[in-house]
């Protein structure tokens, strides 16, 4: 089994990787979402893993909408905590740093960080390893990166300040891909179904939607309207909730909505995920 | 009356501003959204506008955390459509473009258009605006922008492509910050409402919210759960309804809404926004 995913070496999703299948399991990096799509759905033995939800920024809608148009199913999540680092040469102290180099993503998380040293110029790089790499390379005496720690590992860099970013419970939901569903035993532990549905309007098909599930006691776990535009107004929904699809409360409840909704995709029963501080590991 | 809103010259947030308000009112730009809230908080006769919701990235979370903390309300509301352009110098044909430079962002938005050149090198910049210019002050002949119609017309240059983003129904909703919550009168139109609210557990009690609204017959525009992280698994809730919070039915689903809550803020009720195509303005 190879288990696909995108972003450089050091990203939080190759972390997240390590932490679902072992920090011996193969992996293969991609440059975009799209392709970790496109390789789960082409290749034989493949599996992928990619962001869904993140505390800060909420659902990744992209990621949602190449779940539908791709057919794959949901067969594991886990909950990675993010921790942002300011990374610099040995020898080089705080006071000294007058830029610092990241994504702009990154930088945007770490603003109240930043903001306390207001004589550093900010650097926008397209991703956070490689700011890491252009500061080693050019061995720059006054910059710093903003990476994780297994970037500032990697390249046998200096930690000047950890969980530098704004919210200290900052959590990205990740979920592993299948080209088929999950059919989960009670070994597996509490299990959690997502599926993805549209309906024409919202007032009493929403209602009638919750009902299905909370006059089972179906717990819901997430629940997202999101318009799509230029089509009158249609609402796309997102919602997570207690228990494999295949149960008798689950199956009964998710056929009564289908009588109220015009798209409907079962995107997968899967054991629910921990949240995870991850753990880094010397590559050398 | 002062509108305070966030981003470079010709950004959308300042047609936004344009299209609420008209192209003559008093318009001042500040770097973050953080200052947009600050401004209208602490000036006097002060508005602000700032975007809360896109079909393609969802709610801006950072814009409802600053509601919360800032305390002010939601006065008015407006539907954006973003059309991303490819900007040049006068004479440059496309098939000359070997480099386009934009913020991270705009680029990503145009995945697919820039996916059928493959031989165009990206190249980020901190905004779309200052991407434009730059092209412009070198005079780079074999360079291209993406950024709005109107930093086209701004910096006098040529649009060799239109509407070139991925998501071609692509819309932004703007909200209209004041100090005060808005008393909307009936000549003022169809009228919505905003609340955020947290809850301890979703099954039951999200059951119980959504009632309180559907046996009245009141429409829901939209609902999210966001979790709350490092809060025992809490959940943040928007919620956009029909009509005035003041109107009976309304004023019942509220109060009979607040059993169940642990918080709860009344962001505001305003007329209903339409869907704008921005106009564009010679400014010179």
């Amino acid at each position: 089994m190879k288990t696909v995913f995108a972003g450089e070496r050091g990203s939080f999703a190759e972390l997240a990787a390590w932490e679902y299948f072992g920090t011996g399991s193969n992996l293969q990096q991609v440059l975009l979402f799209e392709d970790v799509f496109k390789a789960v759905k082409n290749g034989r033995g493949v599996r992928g893993i990619v962001p869904i939800d993140n505390t800060r920024a909420g659902s990744v809608h992209q990621n949602y909408d190449y779940l539908v148009e791709s057919g794959l199913h949901i067969v594991g999540e886990l909950y990675l905590k993010i921790s942002q680092c300011l990374i610099a040469n040995r020898g080089v102290t705080l006071p000294k740093i007058n830029k610092v180099y990241s994504h702009p993503h990154a930088l945007a998380q770490c603003r109240h960080y930043l903001a306390k040293h207001p004589k550093i110029v900010l650097e926008d790089m397209s991703n956070t390893a490689a700011a890491v790499k252009k500061i080693k390379e050019e061995a720059l005496p006054a910059a710093a990166a903003i990476a994780s720690m297994q970037a500032a590992i990697d390249f046998d860099m200096q930690v000047l300040a950890e969980n530098i970013q704004d919210d200290k419970e900052n959590t990205t939901r990740f979920i592993i891909l299948a080209p088929n569903p999950l059919e989960p035993k009670p070994a597996d532990g509490p299990i959690k179904s997502s599926i993805v549905f549209s309906m024409k309007n919202i007032p009493g098909s929403l209602f009638k939607c919750i009902s299905s599930f909370a006059l089972r006691d179906i717990d819901l776990y997430k629940i997202e309207s999101r318009p799509i535009h230029g089509q009158g107004f249609q609402y796309l929904f997102y919602l997570d909730f207690e228990g494999d699809a295949r149960s008798e409360a689950q199956a009964h409840a998710l056929s009564h909505l289908q009588e109220v909704t015009t798209y409907y995709r079962f995107l997968g029963s899967y054991p629910r995920g921990r949240t995870i501080v991850p753990k880094y590991v010397n590559r050398t």
